[in-house]
């Protein structure tokens, strides 16, 4: 089976960006009363914005499952305030839940967060819980930045993120770091902002004791993990100079990267320079980069090809990159497969 | 001739961070006028603070000159106001400019820009005028984040720069994008910001226009171009989505990458996907990572090595990144090292 464990519903059906764009305007009116309202979405609406898409390519691609979430940079957890945000996000997360539940083979859900630039990640918990509880999804995405650009948060590693961290712990599921969109012009979102908040995390873990806190912790670093592998000798080097432990050691248990690297060249050295141990298959397909590469004719964002091709990796350890590692890192994704393995049987 | 485009005064004596450590107390009294004082430091103190540290590793490793700057580290543009940033950086640069004076086989001069943030970058004109005119630089280095880790500067490729570059172009210098210190504990410096700076600006330059503007113009993106090589697929793809122009014809004459990056996977893919005449060599030293790699028993910012070992680059490739291309996009090393060449025939 192969698992990709990133994709966003970046083709999700019109009406739910009307609804956002209301709630925006909305806030320009001091005296609008933010209410949830209604999103109408039709089933077909729902098979009619993934068949052409995400279901196409996962078939003409060979990949199984994909971990969905809401559309990253959509998240925009920089506007309005933490009410704003939860309304949105209870949208984004049961539209995700109606995906799956429309195609529990195709589909495992991972929710986005309401976060809002100055209130305290604990604000988060209830709707993560609803998520995994009520909705069976397997994880969160987790914005380090909410201000959307301006780095106004504290580090992962400040005591202001722990409530969520144990709310995280105690129901097992993991956390994919990812920003939304950028609102500082020096940042392009996907090719800049993206690609700095992974760096950034990456070396938040570092230098800090997270984990020692909480050793069943587990954050997925997308993107390929930022600058990380290219710069994997800085980082040891560092590492080593501050009298931390090795790398591969500081994230064995707990920091993981996906595939999501447009190139032969990238691949090819993630996989050579990270433990295999730490990556999951992820493609961030329908997302980014939609174009196909005119050097090698195919998508740039189809990494299933990079993968099968990446020389001097065992048959073992591409079986952890596609499917195991996901299921160790998302243990909730096993118990969603089972059950739709069973109803597929019965059926 | 082996030239190292990227090296930092770190070594610096002791007098020079007590006279800047002093600046920095003065402003806490309100009532202090600013004066650009003197820093007394020896010929000798000099000469010992390169001999066991940057001259040592010249001949350790066989290169031959370094471009040479002020930390970068602790340009720290964020602290106090223009007149802050002027004195010091005055200071800063006339001590490479001494260093020079004393090694002139040996290095050759960039410098430090009086940069503050909020305040236009063409009061930086008349620095960069001074040094060099006057001392003999041949490039600046640029801070694309002033404020130091808050981003509040406009992007690079915003009008507000154009008359500083409008300098760079008559008198024929480059700039290297270099942040310093970072005062936002989101980012490590040397992990996370100095990296993430140099996506950022790669990402800017994509998306603008600048160098229709400025033919001339040229870059130096640092630390291997942060994490652009890495994801050159997702710029090539980001690049063709927007209807950029190919990334090779969109940095041909305008944008190089050094070779700092610390590790032999990383050089290696930098050597295989960036285009040999866009490569500048490199190390840092003596920098960010200053031990020793427990797994080649070298230097991390040993990168010589790295680029000695690459393969499939052919011996014209190297002559380029080694020296051709250094003196292409800093043309005035090409008087210096002519002038010092004639001194030590005639001695």
């Amino acid at each position: 089976m192969i698992i990709d464990c990133h994709g966003h519903y970046t083709t999700a059906p019109k009406a739910l960006q009307v609804w956002r764009d209301a709630q925006i305007a909305a806030l320009e009116d001091p005296s609008h009363v933010a209410a949830r309202g209604i999103v109408r979405i039709t089933d077909d609406e729902i098979r009619e914005s993934l068949e052409g898409a995400q279901l196409k390519f996962q078939r003409e691609r060979g990949t199984d499952v994909t971990i969905f979430s809401p559309r990253a940079s959509a998240m925009a957890h920089h506007v309005g305030d933490a009410t704003t945000s939860l309304h949105w996000s209870q949208h984004c997360n049961d539209l995700i839940h109606r995906v799956c539940t429309l195609y529990p083979d195709n589909f495992v859900g991972v929710c986005q967060l309401p976060q809002s630039p100055g209130v305290p990640p604990s604000t988060c918990i209830d709707e993560l819980r609803r998520c995994v509880t009520e909705l069976g999804f397997i994880g969160c995405n987790l914005n380090p930045d909410p201000s959307g650009g301006h780095w106004t948060a504290p580090p992962l590693t400040d005591r202001q993120w722990y409530p969520l961290y144990e709310a995280m712990v105690e129901l097992d599921v993991p956390a994919m770091v990812h920003v939304s969109a950028s609102c500082n012009p020096n940042f392009h979102a996907t090719g800049a902002h993206y690609i700095n908040a992974d760096t950034t995390a990456f070396m938040q873990f570092v230098t800090a004791d997270l984990f020692k806190d909480f050793p069943a912790l587990r954050f997925i670093i997308p993107h390929g993990g930022g600058a990380v592998p290219y710069h994997w000798g800085r980082y040891r080097g560092l590492a080593q100079d501050m009298k931390r432990p090795p790398l591969g050691e500081l994230i064995r248990d707990n920091v993981f990267f996906d595939t999501c690297v447009y190139h032969q060249a990238g691949i090819d050295l993630l996989l050579k320079i990270v433990p295999a141990d730490n990556i999951l298959f992820g493609s961030e397909m329908v997302g980014a980069v939609r174009g196909v590469d005119p050097e090698t004719g195919h998508y740039f964002d189809d990494t299933k090809r990079y993968v099968d091709q990446a020389s001097g990796v065992s048959a073992e350890n591409k079986r952890k990159i596609f499917e195991d590692n996901a299921r160790r890192v998302y243990p909730r994704i096993n118990r969603t497969l089972t059950v739709t393995a069973a109803a597929r049987v019965s059926r």
